[in-house]
């Protein structure tokens, strides 16, 4: 069911100083801060060859990704995204075989379907799946 | 400097439960379990189209993964792995830019050299880089 790996989250409460890290320190090739308010973040991408690493900071005051922070300050890791090819389908297929899906499809950050996976069935991990 | 990432690990007390959450919930290609006793892990790959996920459970008493699945005991992101094309001349140019690198370059569960950097100077990432 599951492609490739679209991307991997990195919550950050400064933007500017972790863009740096992965373009100064890192060496790759990073994007201008993007914000997404209907989304809560503001985006920069770090462009590997194989996939991207998204760093994501919280934007308004109803930012998904503020309780992350407020646990781990200093951010971190905070989701992985996988494509799929039909995202009603593995919605579905979760579904009924009893993993918890977090809320509806809707539109996410490439404008594409998204839906979030709870972490406690997926390896503590929170998943994205994103049909590509 | 950083090339593709090599592989995202996940962290995980009970091995079979989790490549069975990836094998049959998320329909992932998943490998059978390799013991690592000198790297203190059993690691599970998924093999993904443009990547890798490592399931890793804890071998033997002084797992370096012990002590993420004491303060996380359903298990999560560990760490996230770059791949470099030297990676003397990454660990030196981090080291001489102030980035704390964790311990000396050794040779990884793949059988290549690595190095791991320190989550505080990685925006609370765990970073391992792989000289590809």
């Amino acid at each position: 069911m599951i492609g490739r790996l679209n991307h991997v989250a990195i919550a950050t409460a400064d933007l500017e100083k972790s863009a740096a890290v992965y373009r100064d320190l890192l060496g790759a090739k990073v994007s201008a801060p993007h914000a997404l308010p209907e989304h809560g973040v503001t985006v920069v991408f770090v462009e590997l060859p194989n996939t991207k690493i998204e760093l994501l900071q919280p934007l308004g005051d109803k930012s998904p990704i503020a309780a992350y922070l407020e646990k781990s300050p200093s951010g971190g890791m905070h989701h992985v995204c996988y494509e799929v090819d039909d995202i009603a389908a593995a919605r579905d297929k979760l579904a009924a075989a009893g993993a918890r899906v977090l809320g509806d499809i809707k539109i996410g950050a490439h404008g594409k379907p998204v839906v979030f996976l709870h972490p406690k069935d997926f390896v503590g991990t929170l998943v994205e799946l994103e049909q590509a």
